[in-house]
């Protein structure tokens, strides 16, 4: 039972103001086998209070027992239970806004007939024109064929869409961008890539999402030849700019200089690929890898990195870094003193963060505390207003750098929704697309409003 | 030079207070070829006022001239010649909205990582759990090649996003449907059915927009074959609803009674093949046809059309509907006493109302009085909420008769802006969806947040 698999409600439920009944009934829970996450108080009055419980169960018949054993508490009634996830997600959790208000004949006749005729034929005169004055300036498709989405693997597009609206919501909240969720309904690499450069002339920039390896190797580079506008995957290279990201400052907190460090990744997929090329072309070292599969082992090969076992990275490496879904992959007698273990398989990783450090690790972490969210957001919005025709590596390793500096004395990477480093982000991958003359465009905007 | 093609500017300027002084800038502007739109006073004083005047010219050209006429009127000053509606399009005029604000953690993990795995898992159990708990449940995909955009033709799909925009906007702000825009780099046939096929598991329902005939017709049938989900081809379907609406109105006003009138169509592309096919199935009579196409008229035939030519349809018709392209095609002279007359081209007509009425036609309209915006909304609502997988003809009529039925006493159509004939075309669709047993939910609903 994974926490990705766990159900999630909010329970309401009233007691009397007796010292102790809060921490009883949070025994109550986890002797059930129930776990906790917020807690908020509603109201209170001196001889009672009420609070909503998010309570974690891992199915209905565990929920009713722990609900069963709450009431079992002397004087505790449970007022309500509610879903509260699933009530977030009526309707979904994005849509289309009209950025004016269409109220009168007069607004009617500028944004649509006959006054946009004017703005079309300009744009047919000059088409870099749509950039100014369409939505296109900021429009992103979200692709997904559903193959690989979150921990769950192929449940299909449709299934993967609360995902994908995710990330438009974190698009819009932290950089201003439009992502438009786009489900595919073929898993074939080529009618994929025909698909989406059909309908590329409606975005700035398509980040791909959760589509499995190794299509999604090939989906993205054929994809960035056909295409004048940058292709994204995020699963590779946003994973790997937010864990080069904390793993610099690991290092730094662990006085591990990153650039003479030996370095070991073991798993090859979509993160760990990109993330060991990040790493090799960021200290410019080759980093030692592992993977059951030949051909992952053949791609990383291609890249720089050099071929490895998991007992070999064990052994030499400074820094391991494991991203292979094999939960408990690593046991606490492989680790070496001082090593760097970052165990980012969701959402049970190859060695709990804990039992690293018992274990003799001079620093140790798992993949929730290395969020992608960090990432893809600056990088897209850096990209889309540069006007770029790809995202270059230094373009990455750049957002990688400004994560890591942007994090505060004594964390791993800075808070997600801090909107600052967004801006620095996209600020930087700006910078550094003029810098390597691709930039098309050298303004880097916010749509507000 | 026509209307579409002209350029607009709003002129602001300072005029002293004397009596006529409007009138004669006014008749300056007209006397150098402009015409006059908005007319909005900003502020005056005892001596002075200030105006934005909506001019229309036909080039820089001409405009240039007008403001020079404009400012030889005396005590007249030019204060600022603005082009609103190019700064309207600023950025694009449609967003991607989070329906809820994320700004701490505690609500990050509710609508993104983990919360959202439950949802997911819950819909690839379950897939019809997507209407309610994905946005799919109010996407609409916009979808253009850019081969017939307004009356301007095939300026391509990246001059054709402004129009599509205003769809956009008009579907959320009416019926509060999300349109996305999706611009094609394609004008094969096979090629658009597979991109738009591949897509359409984000959608709940598909609108082709501004595709040229005949591809607009295979496209449209092939789609809605393959797909179950509605697709709408607004240019026929949308155009016959609207036309066919203000038809029976002008019917009323004429005391001609429609079941009983013969009815020509001249003109049979997109628009004029399937407002005859409404018409037919609305009488139980045949349409006379015109077109210089013989596919066209081969197309009309097929559908139970009887095949003319102009002129016969000018002599024998009681109702003549005209939709040819071709400005001034029907001369005064042969209009008989008592026709009703719809020169819907645009953005000029095959007969002006004004002269269609002087020669003796007993009811007479443009393409600017039939207004396409009063259908697609509230049928793709009515459509959408019950989760048809197709549009059926009577949706369609019923759609017709009921923006009929709410138009206002002497008019010929509802106002476009009013939400409640969107919401009742909606309920009507709705209604008839179920009467036929097309519709797999019976609710009818409306995104508001």
């Amino acid at each position: 039972m994974t926490w990705e698999n766990k159900i999630m409600r909010t329970v309401r439920c009233r007691n009397p103001q007796t010292r102790g009944t809060l921490a009883k009934l949070l025994m109550a829970i986890a002797d059930e086998g129930g776990t906790v996450g917020a807690i908020r108080l509603i109201k209170e009055s001196h001889q009672a209070v009420v609070r909503d419980i998010s309570v974690y169960a891992d199915d209905d018949r565990q929920l009713g027992n722990i609900l069963e054993a709450m009431e079992a508490n002397p004087g505790t009634r449970i007022l309500a239970v509610r879903d509260e996830i699933l009530e977030l997600h009526q309707q979904g959790k994005i849509a289309i806004r009209s950025r004016y208000k269409i109220d009168n004949l007069y607004t009617l006749r500028r944004v649509y007939t006959p006054g946009v005729a004017e703005v079309c034929l300009k744009i047919a005169e000059e088409p870099s024109l749509a950039r100014s004055y369409t939505a296109i300036s900021h429009l992103v498709a979200i692709v997904t064929d559903g193959t690989a989405i979150l921990g769950l693997g192929d449940i299909g597009p449709t299934a993967g869409m609360p995902v994908m609206e995710g990330k438009a919501m974190l698009m819009e909240s932290l950089v201003g961008l439009s992502g438009v969720p786009i489900l595919l309904d073929t898993k074939d690499v080529d009618q994929i890539v025909d698909t989406v450069a059909n309908i590329a002339p409606t975005f700035a920039a398509i980040q791909l999402e959760d589509i499995s390896a190794p299509r999604c190797f090939e989906i993205e580079t054929q994809l960035q030849e056909r295409l004048d506008i940058p292709v994204m995957h995020d699963d590779q290279h946003g994973t790997a700019v937010v864990t080069t990201a904390a793993l610099t400052n690991a290092c730094r907190q662990s006085n591990i200089d990153i650039k003479k460090a030996t370095i070991g990744q073991t798993g090859l997929g979509a993160a760990g690929l990109a993330t060991s090329q990040m790493l090799m072309s960021y200290t410019g070292n080759p980093v030692l890898g592992a993977d059951l599969s030949q051909e992952a082992l053949a791609r990383f090969e291609a890249a720089g990195g050099i071929k490895s076992g998991l007992e070999e990275i064990m052994q030499k490496a400074d820094v391991v870094i494991a991203t292979t879904g094999a939960p408990g992959l690593i046991k606490p007698e492989m680790v070496r003193e001082g090593q760097i273990i970052f165990a980012l398989s969701n959402p049970t990783p190859e060695i709990e963060p804990e039992i690293a450090l018992e274990a003799g690790a001079a620093f140790a972490a798992d993949g929730k505390s290395v969020n992608n969210v960090l990432g893809f957001p600056g990088i897209l919005r850096g990209a889309v207003d540069t006007q770029v025709p790809y995202i270059s590596h230094a373009m990455y390793l750049t957002a990688a750098r400004t994560i890591a500096d942007l994090t505060k004395e004594g964390e791993l990477v800075p808070n997600p929704l801090n909107k600052d480093v967004h801006k620095a982000v996209a600020r930087a991958v700006a910078e550094q697309a003029i810098k390597e003359g691709l930039a098309r465009s050298d303004f880097v905007s916010y749509v507000d409003d």
